[in-house]
């Protein structure tokens, strides 16, 4: 599922006829199918479903095919519960996993029947408070120090997320007596993890939870969210997460920790962003100017503003020359754009074929947090946002920012 | 000059009946104050000027405060020049510093007559070709492993900008040879430094290079630009660089190395932003949540897409509770945004006085590369700005992004 979007040259002269480089590509089908298969690995989960995090790609058409394939929609802002609302999807097909959250958002959450994830049981008293409680809530689940935590996320003791173990219980008897009737339990500790055992001791971790609530408070837990975080291979020798390995421990601890303690149906979601369209989203951009100083430097049309990660985290792209695909990569370089601003990087000493002025490079595994995270430092526009239809045909999806867009909230 | 803005209770919650948390608020006092003290330092200098870091604060009321305070503007992309442009400034007040630069870029700037400083002489050919070349040129020298560098911007030789001491001087004969009249030599190695002696170092360093450049090409350079990155104190107990020692230390530079070696008059100039904006720009957030699981956490209303510097380079901001200013600070937190980003974290384990929700926070030191910086994901709005004028009123100079704001780019 995790192999790499890599169009051919044509394909890319083709979407360059029509759009001005730099700009995002993304493969309907290739997205289509991860969450086809996302959703077939847990086929024996009855009622799975994965709530796709809207954060990583917020674009209407890629969320409007990821519907279409079975996902919900995770939101956990008041742009992304508009974004779902005007997509036409409501109900359970939102789960709203917002914390420190004002209350317009618990309200709309309300409005359209979206699943509300408390990041802690008291804010059970701002839901009232907003006219939002209903007769289903979920809450956030943070094991501290019980757990150990993955390199991005970081310890979750030191985690602004969730609540702990007591406060569950106190809170999911008290959201009883409040008359909610329909409970879910729900944590989000890795991102992109690549280690498949990791989800699985999760899924244990919380399978273990839905007994002790059951037992200590008399209270049914009726779905499980397993949080997100399945990531995707950037580097070079990194495996995709098998999902039937996932898949199978979850089952096995589901039979053994939830169907053989009379604890079933548990039914079960995931809300799994980056493993989705990070692989099938490119970022393409042309090079604008070489020079040799102290290094090697190929400047592209791209910048941090496009696509931060490597610039914010060093994250690891892979770069590809679709027209130079059968050459050396004899050169050593680092791509930069023109932000001013040394970070501005998409990679550093990277052997790549010799480079010319105008050529068109790759930059792969964008498809998560890319456009997404972009910003407008040094005046910069982020860039547009092209599908590759399942019919072949390239359409814009989002346009590029204008200098007016850059000024619309100052006046001279 | 770097005392911090740090208004008293009755001013924020004048500011807050007629605005909504969050917000900037920079003291448009304090801020023409810095820049007329940066200019008085360097007096001596004739013709001295401070091009502002337009990327530092982006805000045309705030550019004009500091045009009129004597400042150039200091640009790196088409949208600050345009900025720059709408606000009636134009030749040598303009210094276009940029990178992998395209070639509309190059033309304006020539258009309204600004200095073009190119990364490198071998963009003279580009400048050429966009039909942008002008009698004044500057280049941007790049020192290499000839000089350390500093912890922001990293080794020199690591570094995209700028070019060798061979490049430049083929490069000076070139733009002779080319009919080039008037000539600037430019570097920027440091990035909030505090240390004032890295400074006088850097004079030095471009003042003998003055003289290599006379000595081997015959070519007179008639102005230096030393760069910016003089520093502030974010953290207790850093002090603020010592002006008079910076400006003494250059001066006697260019004693011996420019006017007893019959090189002047060469006219200096610096680009600071931080040092003239930061410390006099705060962010006014509101307490929305606070909750204690294995730490307390205390949320507010602003996000790191209003500040990202805590949360992307875990950068110290002081924090204040003016109303609460003769408290102790006995409760030690976590300040907190909203975003779904463990990293959205204003503050880390740090004593405050006991909060209650509906408390005003002052984040401080946020008037430059603050909201310069924000980001949208997760669908967040960034804030607006105001402007503490010198009659004591407050205005809005930047409005808030709103929801369409955020959906401009696409359609549904």
């Amino acid at each position: 599922m995790s192999t790499r979007f890599a169009p051919d040259a044509a394909l890319l002269e083709r979407a360059c006829a029509s759009y001005q480089t730099p700009f995002y590509l993304y493969d309907a089908a290739a997205i289509r199918a991860a969450a086809r298969q996302l959703h077939d690995a847990f086929g024996w989960a009855t009622g799975f479903v994965n709530y796709f995090a809207v954060k990583a790609t917020p674009t209407p058409q890629i969320l409007r095919l990821l519907a279409d394939a079975g996902c919900g929609m995770d939101c956990s802002s008041l742009a992304e519960l508009v974004l779902t609302q005007r997509l036409g999807l409501a109900g359970e097909r939102v789960f709203f996993s917002s914390n420190n959250t004002p209350a317009a958002e618990f309200q709309l959450a309300h409005t359209i029947g979206a699943i509300i994830n408390l990041d802690t049981p008291d804010l059970l008293a701002d839901l009232v408070r907003a006219g939002a409680l209903s007769q289903t809530i979920c809450f956030r689940y943070n094991p501290g120090p019980l757990r150990a935590g993955n390199t991005i996320i970081g310890r979750p003791e030191e985690a602004k997320f969730g609540a702990t173990r007591d406060q569950l219980l106190a809170g999911y008897a008290r959201a009883r007596d409040m008359g909610v009737r329909r409970f879910g339990l729900h944590t989000m500790l890795a991102s992109n993890e690549l280690d498949a055992d990791y989800f699985i001791a999760t899924a244990q971790m919380l399978f273990d939870l839905v007994g002790v609530v059951r037992a200590e408070t008399g209270v049914v837990i009726d779905f499980v969210n397993l949080g997100g975080g399945i990531g995707i291979p950037y580097r070079p020798g990194e495996q995709p997460v098998d999902l039937g390995r996932v898949s199978a421990g979850v089952r096995a601890a589901y039979e053994t920790q939830i169907v053989a303690r009379g604890l079933a149906p548990v039914q079960l979601s995931l809300e799994c962003g980056r493993m989705l369209t990070g692989p099938h989203g490119i970022l393409v951009t042309r090079v604008r100017h070489i020079k040799a100083t102290y290094r090697n430097y190929v400047g592209v049309d791209a910048t941090m503003a496009d696509l931060m990660r490597p610039g914010i985290y060093g994250a690891y792209h892979h770069i590809s020359v679709p027209a130079k695909h059968d050459e050396m990569a004899e050169m050593v370089v680092d791509v930069v754009g023109s932000l001013c601003e040394n970070n501005d990087k998409f990679a550093v000493q990277r052997a790549l074929p010799v480079l010319e002025v105008g050529d068109l490079l790759v930059i792969h595994d964008a498809g998560a947090h890319g456009r997404a995270m972009g910003f407008n430092y040094n005046g910069k526009l982020r860039c547009a946002e092209l599908l590759l239809r399942e019919d072949g045909t390239i359409q814009q999806i989002r346009r590029a920012e204008t200098l007016d867009d850059y000024f619309a909230t100052i006046s001279f």
